[in-house]
């Protein structure tokens, strides 16, 4: 019957919104990564739960679609955004080759938000989004993004900026960065937004180059007016300079 | 003793998190442009309410500095995410002038995920975010970014696209755009996003350059593999390119 794609924040529970509250409330079925669906399914011990591994969107958001066609008020529950690198786009391209379906998309706190808010207030100023993982995109069009966005003075936020497969993606995203803009950019990153062991850093672009960061890591590149206050990563608007 | 700087999503009400719930229910103030303010004081009857008008956004975080560095909880609420063009950089800046407090943001539903998720999903790949407004950015800096940004193929997020005072700003971002872009680029506004009234329109980069938007509307630019699907904005990740 209806399928609703939910951005569940960063980390789960506290995060969600009540609009997000309300869609699971009212579901049939919740469905999604095993990982995402923990941090729920103790709030909804009596919903039906589904659950695929890791890389197999495909197939969940075929299954989502399939139970909603088959007459179900089905909750697809995502990380962070389903609509930023998440599955809202792929239900609606799957869903295509089913009977129609309503389908409504529930925004999350996605990562460039939540970790914002941990680091200080880095995106204040126009920024850009970028992920490094070339298994969908290939890295020449990831490096022409990194380019054009450093050219323009965009504050950056970086999502998968590593994997076991991709140690060193990150490093290379520096050095292309680190083309355009000076060493002493400050720079940020956030481990486990919103989670146990939630972590932030705040420190230079030459010194991000060389940062360990993983899977669960959200980076936060500077413009040329970011700079640190009490500890906190801060990009200016422009306000006060306004009244100066 | 505390400044909590929270976003309250799109509309306010069931946009908000679980997160800025608490930090509500535990102010002694609350602090904000009326507006706002008024999509959550009948919610909150009981806290003192102190509000500033428009563009008194300096003002307000002096306000809201004072009274936590006075000793009280005060919640300062703003619209979206005060993270995104809010005023959550400002309150690092002028809390500098003052005794030491603290500060915490809490993040909201930015236009950019709220107006994605009314148009489909269109903000599934890289994008970028650029106000319009050169109220405080040199409208050459916009200029570069939209230059930049189209270049690169970062699907757009545009705020503040239009006002009293700059009707045309839309207009002549659409005409840089339509530069290095097809005029049949597929992209989409959303009016009102949360609130009454909320509308949207999906349409092509031709078409926007003429399109009738105010300051309450935010707009979207496809990238190259933006896609219609049933009426919905689609940017495809490539989820379902790869299985083929």
């Amino acid at each position: 019957m209806k399928l609703s794609v939910i951005g569940i924040g960063p980390g789960g529970g506290i995060d969600l919104t009540g609009r997000a509250r309300a869609a699971l409330d009212g579901c049939d079925a919740i469905i999604g990564y095993t990982v995402y669906v923990d941090l729920l399914k103790n709030d909804y011990p009596d919903k039906e739960i589904k659950t695929t591994p890791m890389r197999k969107e495909v197939d969940r958001c075929r299954m989502a679609v399939e139970e909603a066609a088959a007459g179900r008020n089905v909750a697809m529950v995502c990380s962070g955004d389903p609509g930023v690198y998440g599955m809202a786009g792929l239900c609606y391209e799957v869903a295509q080759e089913y009977a129609p379906i309503e389908i409504e998309v529930i925004p999350g706190i996605t990562a460039a938000c939540g970790g914002a808010a941990v680091l200080g207030a880095p995106l204040m100023h126009d920024f850009a989004v970028i992920s490094l993982s070339d298994l969908l995109t290939p890295w020449e069009k990831i490096e022409a993004r990194l380019k054009g966005a450093a050219a323009a003075d965009f504050v950056l936020c970086l999502y998968n900026p590593a994997s076991h497969k991709r140690p060193d993606y990150l490093q290379r995203a520096c050095d292309i960065l680190l083309a355009a803009k000076p060493a002493e950019t400050v720079c940020g990153f956030v481990r486990s937004i919103g989670r146990e062991g939630e972590a932030a850093t705040v420190l230079t672009l030459g010194e991000l180059r060389d940062a360990e960061v993983d899977m669960f890591t959200t980076v936060f590149v500077g413009n040329s007016q970011t700079k640190v206050i009490n500890g906190k990563m801060v990009t200016p608007r422009g306000y006060l300079q306004r009244e100066q």
